[in-house]
Formats: C-alpha cells, sequence, structure tokens
C-alpha cells in the first residue's frame, strides 16, 4: 500500500491563500489583457487562455467582467494612493523632493499593468457603484498632490499659481506614459520616466534658486 | 389656383448642403454624447433624441455607430493637424512662439466635443482600418510637434534632449484638459489654458534667457 504522509487535500489556510493567489492571477492577467485590447475587444476567453484555465473557472473569482475592471482599477489607484504616495521616511525632504519622489514612483507604475489598465480605460465603463468609488480614489489622489504642491509653495521649494491645475497638468503628462507601449519599445523604461521627471520638474522650480 | 413662385422641392445644390449641415450636426452631437458618457453608454437613441430625430434617420448619414466614432475622430485630428497645425503666416516667429501658439490652440480644441471625443475614447473602439488610420494620423501630429521641439533646439529657443519625450510629455499634460468638464466647472476656460501653458513652457525655455 501506498504510504501517504500528507493527505492530498490542503488545510483551509493554504486553501485561503491559495486562492487569494489565483484571483490576483485573473487580475494581473485582465489588467494586461484590458490594457492591451481595450476593454470591449478583451473577451474573457483571452483571460482564461491566458491562464490556462476553462472561462467558468474565471467566475469563481470575479462574478463578471465589469466586476473584474472594477477590480483591477481599484487596485492600481490603491497602489497610488496607499505606496506611491504614503509619506517617505525622511520628513525633512523638502516639497520637491516629495514630488519629485511622487513622480518618478508614478510614472514606474503608469508603464504596470494596472497602471495602464487604470488610465487606458475609461471609468465610464464601470457600475454607477464603482464609477463613484473609483471616482472618489482618483479625488483623494488628485487632493494629496496638490497638497504637495501646496506645502511647496509654502516651503518656496515650488511656484505654482494654481496648486490645482498644477497637479492635473503633471498628472496628466505623466499619465501619457501610458500609451507608449504601442508607440515605442525601443526605449528603457528608466530613461523615459528619468526624461519625464525632468522636464516636468523644471516648470515648477522656481527660476532663480535652480534645483540640482 | 394657388400661384408658386418656386418650387417646393429644393435644387440639388441645395439639398447637397443641406444634407452635408445635417450631417455636421449628427457628428458634433454624437462627438458630445459620447466625450460626456463613453461610447458604450452612449446610444444612438440618445444622438437621435437629441436631434429631435428617429434612429432610422441617423442610419441615412452614417451606417452604424463605429462609423460615426470614427468620423468624429477623424473629424477631430484633422482639425488638429490642418488647422491648428497649419504653419503661422509670419515666418519669421522663433520656434519657441509656434510651440506657445500651438499649445494654446491644441488645448482650445482638447475643450471642444471633437477634442473631448479623440482624447476620452480609446481608438481600440474603431474597427482595424479606422484604426490604422487614426492612428497614422495621430502618429502625423506627434511628429509635427517633434519636428517644431526640434527647431526650437536649433534656433536655441527651446530646450529639450529628446523632442520625442518632450512632445509626448507636453500633449499628454494638455489631453488632461478634457477630463476637467466633470471635474470643475467653476474656472473659465481661458485661465486654465493660460495656466496650462505657462507651466508647460517653462519646463522647455532655456533657464538662463528667460522668455518673457
Amino acid at each position: 500500500m501506498l504510504k501517504i504522509k500528507e493527505s492530498p487535500w490542503k488545510n483551509p489556510e493554504d486553501r485561503k491563500q491559495e486562492r487569494a493567489l489565483k484571483q490576483e492571477a485573473v487580475l494581473t492577467t485582465a489588467a494586461r489583457i484590458f490594457a492591451d485590447r481595450g476593454y470591449h475587444r478583451a473577451s474573457l476567453d483571452l483571460v482564461a487562455e491566458a491562464l490556462n484555465v476553462t472561462k467558468p473557472t474565471l467566475y469563481y473569482y470575479f462574478k463578471n467582467k465589469e466586476a473584474m475592471l472594477s477590480a483591477c482599477m481599484s487596485q492600481g489607484l490603491e497602489i497610488i494612493e496607499n505606496q506611491t504616495l504614503a509619506m517617505p521616511a525622511d520628513n525633512r525632504s523638502s516639497a520637491l523632493d516629495i514630488l519629485s519622489d511622487y513622480l518618478e514612483k508614478y510614472a514606474r507604475f503608469v508603464m504596470t499593468d494596472f497602471g495602464r489598465c487604470a488610465i487606458l480605460i475609461s471609468d465610464t465603463e464601470l457600475s454607477e457603484a464603482s464609477k463613484k468609488s473609483v471616482r472618489s480614489m482618483k479625488s483623494r489622489i488628485d487632493h494629496k498632490i496638490r497638497s504637495i504642491i501646496q506645502s511647496g509653495v509654502e516651503d518656496g521649494t515650488i511656484i505654482s499659481t494654481n496648486p490645482k491645475f498644477t497637479a492635473a497638468a503633471l498628472a496628466g503628462a505623466i499619465n501619457s506614459i501610458a500609451h507608449w507601449s504601442y508607440i515605442d519599445n525601443t526605449v528603457s523604461k528608466e530613461s523615459i520616466i528619468s526624461e519625464y521627471v525632468e522636464l516636468l520638474l523644471v516648470g515648477v522650480v522656481p527660476r532663480v534658486t535652480a534645483h540640482p
């Protein structure tokens, strides 16, 4: 008789962890396919095929395609809000340093599948409830950037006659990186990030005391 | 007997002109509704309702919704390519003046219904043939902006280590204005335009010889 060392069934804790891992895999794949093809041309068949599973398997994790898109967008915006925009450890940094650090991290995020999905797919595709939640995340992120710019105006490291405009213009310029994937694949991501951040920061640095 | 001075039927020339006018009205209305609601939530019923006609009337002008979107996008990009980006009469202008003039006109365009439609709706919604044509228009516009920046590098009025990046970042920042309509209606269009253009131009003006 074959001696079974361990039960072939996983324990509940492992099963829970495995489910979370699989759900994450579905989400990452969906984000990439949504961003590459556009929401309406991205079918769940393609997501299933890329994951080597059947379509009904996907419904075990998300009730439908819209719920998948909503989860992709929320996850993307959560990364921005809770990781990218989280305060740096060093509180002695100037507002300009914080902004510079943020733009760099944000640009890096915009190049990921979650970033591209959050930016390239219109939130008008979402149900009213999801759209409301996604827009309020966007609004919190927007206000956070404005407040960094406002602090810079106060500590003298940033010039901006209107932090609301400045925040929207900076974010808009960085968002445009999400469209690059199909325009050009010959340039390194890091060089795109540094060129953008440099170009944009010059616009907010006081003219006389040049930033090193 | 009633004396008829003129035939109640229009002559062929007038009919042709009237058809063009009506087609234009369909397009303008469709662009606004696509931009406001997103492509998939914008129904042809809504377009017909806004124009006070029946849905079959619309099919007299465009064979389907996708053809309507394609015409909206092409019309928008044509305005950019043939009007906004047309060379100014004064050839003695510096490249920086030309760029400044272009950014201002482009920002103004981005606030129109055709502009918002071309920017907010993903070209992945289009058929392969229309997408190819729209992307080649976008690419020509992109190259035109790069060449203005390149001329500025040559005449010394613009700094850019990489005109390709600079063009994409500037266009991306201006495109972000298309999203403003739902964020804020309390600010004048002209003040948004001038704030954006000012912020962005600072980033490309040589540091020492400040632009007036």
